[in-house]
This record gives C-alpha cells, structure tokens and sequence, in this order.
C-alpha cells in the first residue's frame, strides 16, 4: 500500500489534528467533528486526494474569511419529497452532511428525498453521503459540481467540473455495492502525478489550450482541460458532456449556485471567475426508502446475487475479471483502519505548516 | 439526411401502419396509438434503430403471443413520491408511457415522483419520455434494461444491457436540454453497419470471445461484447460499466424484474436466458417539479444561459464547437416531419412482410 517514500500516520490522529484546526477558525465543535470525519473517510478509502491532503486548502480559505466557520443552514424552499438548502457558505464538509440529513429526513415521510443545496463548499468524496445514507437503510445518491477543469465535448476551453456522481445499494449478506465516480475520462490528480514523474499521458485523458489532444501532462496543466468521459466522439465523449450537465443542473441551477466555469475555486490560489451567476458551489442529495419500492430483504437478496453474477463473469486476459464498484475502497479502508494513513511528505510539509500557523500540535 | 438507397415516407403514414399492426393484435386502439407514437417519435428524431425498423420485432413477439397486448397495470407498493407498477408483460411501449403518467402525478403531490416498473418490455427511446415530462414543464428521468450486449469492464463476456439514461431540462427562450444516452461505449447499430459496409470498428468499442479488444464487427456481433462508456480502465471503462449497474438496480432490482444477463430477449431470433430472476424487463421513471425546488422562470432563464456558454466555447479543431445534448435529434425531427422518414430497403421489406401477414395494407 504506502511507498518507500510515503509517511504514514494512524487515522484519528490525523482526524483529530483536522478537528483542532477547523475549531481553531471558531468552526463549532460538532462541525468540526463532522468536516473531519468526512476527510478522514476519504483518506481511510484510498482516496488521498480528497482527505486531509486538501486541509491547507480549507486553512487558507478559512484564513482569508472566505468560507463561514458557523453556517446557519436555511430551507428556502421545499415540498414534502424536496428542499432547497442555502449553506451560508459554510464548510461543504459541515453543509454536505447536513443537507443529506434532510434528504433522509424527508424520504422517511415521503418515500424519497431530494434536497438542492447552494451557496456552500467542496463537500469531501461523494462517497461518504451515499454510505451515510446505507447506515439508514436507504439508497443514497449524491452529487456535486466543483471548480472547472473539464471541456464540454468539442470544446476548447474548461467549462465544467468533474463534477461527481455516487450511489450505493445495500446487499444482504455480501458488503453494498458503493458507485462513486467523476464523469470526466481521468482524474486530475493522476495528471499531477505523470507531472511529477516525467511520463506522459494515455490518450483520452486531455487536451492543449488549442482543444488537440495532448499527451504532456504540463499542457493539459498549465493550458488545458481534462476530457469528459468517453473522451471522444466515437468513444462517447458525448455522454461522459451530457453526464457533466445533469450533475451541474441538478446542483447549481436548481438551487441558485455558480454552474459551470462559474464554480468559484477551491483553493486561494485559483483564479475567481469574473462572473457570479448565483451562491457558492452546489450539492444534490436523494435517500430513497427501499421498502417504498419493493421488500427490501428481496432487494439485498438479489444485491447480493447481483455481486455474485458479475464476479463470476469470464475475465479478460490479464486480469481478474470485473470488479465490484466500492470494493477497492473497502478494502483500502480495512488496511488503513489497521495499518494507517500514508502521507506523501509534500502532505505531511502542508500539515506542518498549518500546526505552525494555527497552533495546534500536530506531532 | 437521406441517402440513395434511402426511401421515404410520411411520418404519419408509418405511424398509422404501427398504429394498425398493433390492433391487428388486439392491443386496444389507445394504446396502439400510444404505441405507435413512441416508435414514431423515434423516427423522427432520428434514432433509426429504435422507431418502426423494430416493428417486425414487436410483430414477432405479439405472433408468438410472448407479449400482453391487453396488459392491466397494477400499482404494487407505493408511497406518497413513488410506485412500483407491475406491466403485465405488456408492451413497453405502452406500459412506458402509463408509468412515467403515475411518476407526473406522484411529483404534483408531493414534488417528485419515482416510478420503478417489472414485467415489462422494450420501451423505445428513453428520450420520449423525458419530452413527455417537459410538456408538463417536469424535469423527467427515464432509465431501461436491455437485453445483454455489454461486458462489464475487466469482463469477457455479456452481462449488462445498454441501459439508456435520459434526463431533460427545460428552457425559457431556448430550446430544452435534453440528455439522451446508453451507458456503453458505441451503438450496436454501428456495429452492425460497419459489418455491412465491411469497414472496421475504431478501437475502444468491443471486445471479442476472449476479451481482446477486437476492431472485427463480425467478432463483436458473433462472440464478443460492447465495452461500458469510458472502454478500458485508463479512460474510465469502470464508470460506464457502473452507470450501467445503476441503471439495472433502479429499473429492475428495485421493480422485481430481470437484470444483467437475465434480461429477456427483445426479438425471437435472440436466445432466452436460462434463468429467471424476476419478470420482464424493467424501467425507472422520475419526475420533479421544478418549483419544488426553485422559481422555475429563474431556472429556465439560468438554462438558456447554460446553453449559451457551451455554444460560446472555442471550438477544438475541425468541429464547430460544442453542441447541447438533444439539438441533433430536435434538428433531425424539424427536417424529417416535413421531409419525411428514409428507411432502408430491408426496413421497408420488413414492414411489407408484417404487411403482409397481418393484412395490413402498407403502400
């Protein structure tokens, strides 16, 4: 698991140590607990880039007062199945989860819930919103736009995020089957990585600053923009575009949030767009109560012979056969519970810079 | 739009044909024209494979008595924002279009409305009812199993329909966004022409019996599969092929119908699976009120700017920029309600043939 290179540190520290910091900003204790808790998941399943590597990010924007440490979340609409929530421009940390409750909140009435938020922040995987809503019993579904990075299909410039979708589905006696996915062709993050080893890209990952496909990490970098899954028109680029709209519009415009290239940044040192076109980032969570639709020991039942269908599906030469979507995370985060947290030592350098500046002990 | 070896004929003149070989049937005159609606609106959208080309299918299917012409709809679990409804085995065509109503209705109550649906057959293009939901100024959903072409990634062999998603958004001044997609990595339809052509498939579409990747039409059609949007792991094969497994459970795990590789087949010639794990096929409907969530005249304003800033992107090299899901097919139908729909001669020998054996008079 962990590199030569890599640092490793046992998970509630780290949480702890985010926990202190975002109380140190005057974020409530039961907020900070939460914002916490959501980067730690992160980091226990395997997905470094969204846990506490991204701390110094929420330091700064904490620091220069651009995010609320104590939002007072408001439902300025709803019906009995929706809600729009306005997250006060809080932690999407602190707003994601609470905005999801409310989905769950209203499913318990309703059968379904599906709740638009606006005016909040980079909320953490999409992941963990969906596995809250299996702790429920309920099918969870989240979403989220984030600072532009994507071009539309034919498009030469980035307009959209990547933009995230997840749903999970429980089963019985077999673990859930947990859909966490960008809908863009790759992940930014692994960009960054080909940066710094020197190696160049697959095709279908990026293009230039002109739209032509480029294999130079540094000029999808530097110029560029990621491609949207399907990568081309023949390979259905297209839908990968079209996948990218609908998580826009489901968070943005049906909450009155910044869509598109609108999306302001998530860290300081990305540019703000000239242009408001509404409030913050946006989320959309549903909870759908599965015995509204059907028995759900039937349901998991047949979930589990879903995962058993796929599993002992033929494998293609050189590997395994198919995998089970979330099964990846589930095992990185039986390691890491155990094992621990590794950090890249860029990280670690990060997080000692905020202990520096905040004050709060790290190590 | 139409080549030479096209021929031409009214849109109503085969919608008035479909309309007559399904009460030929016995299916009652409303549903027929229901029936015949969809296919027709496939035409003229110009989604080819999924309009009156399948006619001779469906003529099939009812021959052999494997389809309800007289289906009675049950609701058979529900809550105030859902339904599931059992089709009766009857055509989906019909039992489609009589599910998404129930979603519409559920969402005027209690915001949104989810309609899960068993024991049903092929629906045509998920995009109708989607445009359904528009005329009702809804957002609409539209899901669907299909019968199985498509390996999961890493697989060798077919286990998942190409289960579509659809979902439409509605302008003010501009036209709708309408997202219309199957969630594998090309059309078996192009599979097909290429065969006929005797042209080679681009790579990133199929694989063989092995699980090779294969640029062989005939190998994909006689022993392979359709790759999952995103084709290889690289470029994102494992978010297609979860896409794919999210459109299964909601339309058949959460209904009680078939999923994966027990999708009953669509036409005689396709082999019947060996098992059964519920009935039918499945669909997933949704509805939802955009002012459960927002002032719709707000939300429609912010779409016509959507679609504006997508068309304003620069344009990658040797295209005209991006396009906005749903105007190729709005295009195709402006030019073919009045131009007429061009079917290809086996098409038109099909229709002839049903001519024939129903006695109902085509030309």
């Amino acid at each position: 698991m962990s590199e030569p290179e890599h640092i490793v540190f046992p998970c509630q520290r780290l949480e702890e140590f985010s926990k202190r910091v975002f109380m140190h900003f005057e974020v409530p204790e039961e907020d900070a607990s939460l914002a916490a808790e959501v980067l730690a998941a992160s980091d226990l399943r395997g997905i470094d880039s969204h846990g506490v590597a991204r701390l110094h990010a929420y330091f700064e924007m904490l620091s220069a007062g651009r995010i609320n440490p104590k939002p007072v979340l408001s439902v300025i609409r709803e019906s009995p199945s929706t809600a729009t929530v306005d997250g006060d421009n809080g932690l999407g940390l602190v707003v994601g989860p609470r905005a999801n409750e409310i989905a769950m909140d209203k499913a318990s009435e309703a059968g379904t819930g599906w709740v638009s938020v606006c005016n909040t922040n980079h909320y953490g995987i999409a992941g963990y919103y969906v596995l809250k809503a299996l702790e429920n019993d309920l099918i969870g579904w989240s979403m989220t736009n984030t600072t532009k990075l994507v071009a539309p299909l034919w498009g030469a410039e980035r307009k959209l995020g990547t933009n995230p979708i997840a749903i999970a589905f429980p089963g019985k006696e077999e673990p859930p089957i947990v859909i966490d996915m960008a809908t863009c062709s790759a992940a930014y993050g692994k960009i960054e990585i080909a940066l710094r080893k020197g190696s160049s890209i697959p095709s279908g990952w990026a293009i230039d600053g002109e739209g032509g496909e480029t294999l130079d990490p540094k000029r999808m970098i530097e110029e560029g923009a990621i491609l949207p899954l399907g990568s081309d028109r023949d390979r259905g680029g297209h839908k990968g575009y079209g996948l990218a709209i609908m998580v826009d519009v489901l968070s943005c415009v049906l909450s009155g949030a910044n869509w598109g290239p609108f999306a302001p940044p998530f860290a300081l040192r990305q540019e703000i767009p000239e242009k408001q076109v509404g409030k913050g980032i946006g989320h959309f969570f549903g909870a759908m109560r599965i015995d509204a639709f059907i028995d759900p020991d039937e349901f998991k039942t047949q979930i589990d012979e879903y995962r058993r269908e796929m599993q002992n599906c033929k494998a293609t030469p050189g590997t395994d056969g198919p995998l089970i979507p979330g099964d990846p995370e589930r095992e990185a985060e039986k390691i890491r519970s155990k094992q621990g947290i590794p950090l890249l030592p860029a990280v670690v350098d990060d997080l000692r810079d905020v202990a520096k500046q905040t004050g709060v002990p790290f190590e």
